[in-house]
């Protein structure tokens, strides 16, 4: 199947040779796999995957696939910063979401585009306002870690309902202290589900 | 495969049962599909399907799903309204995108948090401003139709970098008139990417 799945469509022969095996020894197997339909047959071209299968592959991979390999650049800003600034931040980044951090570059807040767009409600000078007035702050922060899967990630954006979630290295648990190392958004995501399904 | 997807685990003998066919003659279709590794048996215990298949399953499934079956409800605000309208709108229903309407109820324009939030920077009045001078207006309204599937949407909405797609019935192509149905979003991507991996 694997031999099928990177050089198909491919012939029996070849295969065999791949597999130092003659084609007599090798060809109950295509037959098994041809019947079961994980493979398809077509005379003067050989073997290739069949579609519906092909997915299979890729989702078992995704769901294998790790925060390391999918995470983007965390956009950061201080967390003295204003409002102001981390809109502007915010549209120069061109991202949703962004991560306030303190004077050693560990995480101190989250702020979205709705904690942003609340702030300005009613309140004609909210460009002025601290950020650090209206961030996610610890413990509340939603996070991922490295070595999860985007599985674990999409499953904490619909449980928690967050667009966003920074990726940490854990410094200090007791004290809440985490380095931003990346990002996963719900764009990952839609990509990651474009990827299994073969596009 | 339906009926072990279904029902399994599940012994040969009630499969046979189910497909009134003989034990007998059902034994090499559930050999194959044993040997190809689709269907994993274990005594007293029956049928079932392998792990790493069920994911293409679902993901067959999933390619297939269509618009109509995963669009959630719609949230519109008349074309007159104001920006503060908008974004107490859009607080009031927890979406990051409402659909402005005509007279008609017919699609008339699109405004996300992004659109809003760019309407308040360095701008004292931006709450009273009319919606219709910031929103995404038509011809340039990214949108799908009921048939289309998740898939498409999934697509259109990183080609064209936007978050939230309404989903429309076409009145009148000509003069862009266009009935609101539903909304996809990149949350509702992300479910079905749970969805897909089992979740």
């Amino acid at each position: 199947m694997e031999i099928v799945r990177k050089s198909g469509p491919i012939t029996g022969k070849r295969i065999a040779e791949q597999l130092s095996l003659s084609r007599a020894a090798l060809r109950p197997d295509l037959a098994i796999l041809t019947m079961a339909g994980n493979l398809e047959a077509r005379p003067r071209v050989g073997y290739f995957i069949n579609k519906d299968m092909r997915t299979s592959f890729q989702s078992v991979q995704a769901a294998r696939q790790k925060v390391s390999e999918y995470k983007a650049h965390p956009i950061v800003i201080q967390k003295s910063a204003t409002v102001y600034d981390a809109i502007v931040q915010l549209f120069l980044e061109d991202v949703g979401t962004i991560y306030a951090v303190d004077e050693n570059g560990h995480l101190a807040g989250v702020i979205s585009r709705k904690d942003l767009l609340r702030a300005t409600l009613g309140n004609k000078n909210h460009e002025e306002l601290p950020i650090s007035i209206i961030m996610t702050r610890m413990p509340n922060i939603v996070m991922i870690e490295q070595g999860e899967t985007l599985l674990d990630a999409a499953k904490k954006m619909i449980d928690f309902q967050v667009d966003s979630l920074p990726v940490v290295k854990e410094i200090d648990k007791g004290t809440h202290t985490y380095a931003v190392l990346g990002r996963i958004t719900k764009t990952t995501i839609t990509k990651a589900y474009l990827e299994i399904l073969g596009q």
